[in-house]
């Protein structure tokens, strides 16, 4: 079966894939997973569909290779199965919900639909959430506005990786954003970036194929930057950090501006974090006296914008096809034939999976075996090789 | 006199000035040059503000030293000297503004506070502007907000001089944003930066010291990194361009993540010029059949945000206080003594320069002087070495 990893996140070692799921059967495993832990038929769809749609992009990273991790934290009582949610500050255009600790994609639709229906009234809308859990792909929420017509944008703030300008101790999460803007018939502008330069995964595939790193990716425990992903991963998982971690977009230090990078990361902070009263810099994640980690307690932001606050839709979409396709036509640099635009690879994965299924890689196909065992969901296409 | 460049944009080359000069001196001087091409009194008074707080933040590439260009502008009749500014487009929350062909500063201060005024009344305020000129630093906006307690916003489009990753053309400006948080004791958070890795000041300063830049900052024509700053400049600026230019945050390729810098240029474009109905990407500045430039038409985006929209502000800034006290204070990498934070810099060359006045670089001192002689606007104290 013919796959071509175009997507940055669809990483290399993932090619030769013996399994291709519909997403409609990863999906409902999924539902049938979460609603086992307690999780309403509701949050578990939701939920299920943010991971399935990251998988379906190529995002690999943030597919249903996470549903081991939110299993655990879910039997844990680190994420509550089933949180209030409550909305605990509100304008015409404003609001802040709180997650109740639950997991992260139900309370973010439950904001971003909020921040929709908002801008649908007053042209913008924006909705900050705290006390919440990981959420998948930022850009699942930002597109939300898409289907209504509207430019969406959403951020969170997330686990400590990323060292600040000048220091050696990891401080920022790799603090994603979106910006989601309707196109036409050349397709929309989704842009969906963590603000380090790599998200630790990358760090992860090279050090599991031995390769030395680029430089501007990470630093060691002495904040300088290094090609070795062995040493750094060592340095931020072992039993007590010691330093270093993931670098900001830009690199090390401000001769490739890494500070601006690192002030986007801190700038996201602010909005998905403080913003609502969520936990910030190093307190998210925290661990009790014992070392057993408690609630994240992480903060999202959503917004919505209304294109006809500004000018006449249709004459934005014409000129949005005409940039993107100006950029797309644009000369292409020596040994390169194609330019892309925001979403693009995203969206070509989109389809080709959506036709041939969704490859599982090795290691997520065995963690999902080992949950429908656990958790006796029956999934016979898990185990191809049974007669079933 | 003590003078310690602090800020990137203080380049390393003007270290040593005989001439400093006093921000009230600088300010009436550019209001008198201004004033002097038919520029109002109150246009002229809001631009030279501008310039002056970009000399007085250190961010020399966007002070006085673009007074010149301003005057060219305008002598040619490219920048309007009186523009009919006009709200093309008005919603409780949302407008867009028409320039009307003018200098940028005096629109994008209307456009601002009417953000403000917006957001006072709907907690949220957005306005777009089109058929507008360069609009200095970025960050003079958005801290509009600061002075009213919200956060601000702000963003614009340029002239073309950053190639899209894979590209060899340049298509895109280097398209600040800027956000500014308003802070307490602690300082406030205004990060201000281009999504091109540096600005092309900067690749002219290493040219003139004839070294060798860092890989990351700019491509040669066939659109591959280059370390020569004078052969991206001659690329660039000679007759017929042909090829190369700056490359965004991240750098080349994807290896370093110069698509997310890209994407960011791209979202600025949008943003700015797109939702205004603006001259874009390779369309802005634009010339006519004998090469005589025409009038830029870029645009401009302003946003206005109420903290209580979300949570009690006195909380809000409690955090942020502690937010950047935390990032500060965080272990230093090895040979750096100090963490900063955004804007921090640029507020304490403000403090040394209030106090010591604004060194002027020789170039930019010349400069003046031609104008002050061309203009006849008397201006003394340019002259030193005279008998005054």
């Amino acid at each position: 079966m013919p796959f071509q990893p175009l997507c940055e996140n669809s990483e290399t070692d993932m090619i030769n894939h013996p399994l291709h799921v519909s997403p409609d059967k990863l999906r409902d495993f999924c539902i049938a997973i979460l609603c086992s832990l307690g999780v309403s038929m509701g949050d578990a769809t939701t939920t299920a569909d943010v991971l399935v749609e990251a998988d379906l992009q190529g995002i690999d990273s943030h597919g249903v290779a996470r549903l081991s991790y939110y299993v655990h934290n879910l039997a844990s009582g680190r994420v509550v199965a089933k949180p209030k949610i409550q909305t605990i500050w509100e304008t015409p255009t404003t609001a802040t919900l709180d997650g109740g600790g639950g997991l992260g994609p139900p309370v973010s639709v439950k904001a971003m639909k909020l921040a929709i229906t908002k801008a649908k009234k007053y042209f913008v809308g924006m909705v900050a959430v705290r006390n919440s859990n990981h959420y998948g792909i930022a850009g699942y929420y930002s597109a939300l506005a898409i289907h209504e017509g509207m430019i969406g944008f959403s951020a969170t703030n997330s686990l400590t990786l990323v060292v600040p300008t000048f220091g050696s101790k990891i401080m920022l999460g790799t603090n994603p954003l979106s910006l989601a803007v309707p196109g036409g018939k050349r397709g929309n502008f989704i842009l969906d970036m963590a603000t380090s330069t790599v998200p630790i995964g990358k760090v992860e595939v090279f050090d599991r194929q031995g390769k030395e790193m680029p430089r501007g990716w990470a630093t060691d425990e002495f904040g300088q930057v290094t090609v070795n992903p062995s040493m750094v991963l060592h340095n931020i998982y072992r039993e007590q950090y010691c330093g270093g971690g993931l670098l900001p977009l830009g690199g090390e230090g401000e001769e490739t501006s890494g500070h601006k990078g690192y002030g986007l990361a801190v700038a996201v902070e602010i909005i998905s974090a403080l913003l609502a009263g969520a936990a910030y810099s190093d307190l998210v994640y925290p661990r009790d006296a014992e070392g057993k980690p408690l609630p994240a307690g992480i903060g999202h932001f959503f917004g919505a914008l209304r294109i006809d606050g500004f000018r006449d839709p249709l004459a934005f979409a014409q000129d949005l096809n005409d940039l993107l396709d100006r950029l797309r036509r644009s000369p292409k640099a020596a040994g390169r034939d194609r330019i892309f635009t925001a979403g693009e690879k995203e969206s070509e994965i989109r389809l080709q999976r959506s036709r041939n299924g969704i490859p599982l890689h090795a290691k997520v196909h065995a963690e999902l075996k080992k949950l429908a065992q656990e958790l006796e969901i029956p999934a016979p296409w898990l185990f191809p090789t049974m007669e079933v």
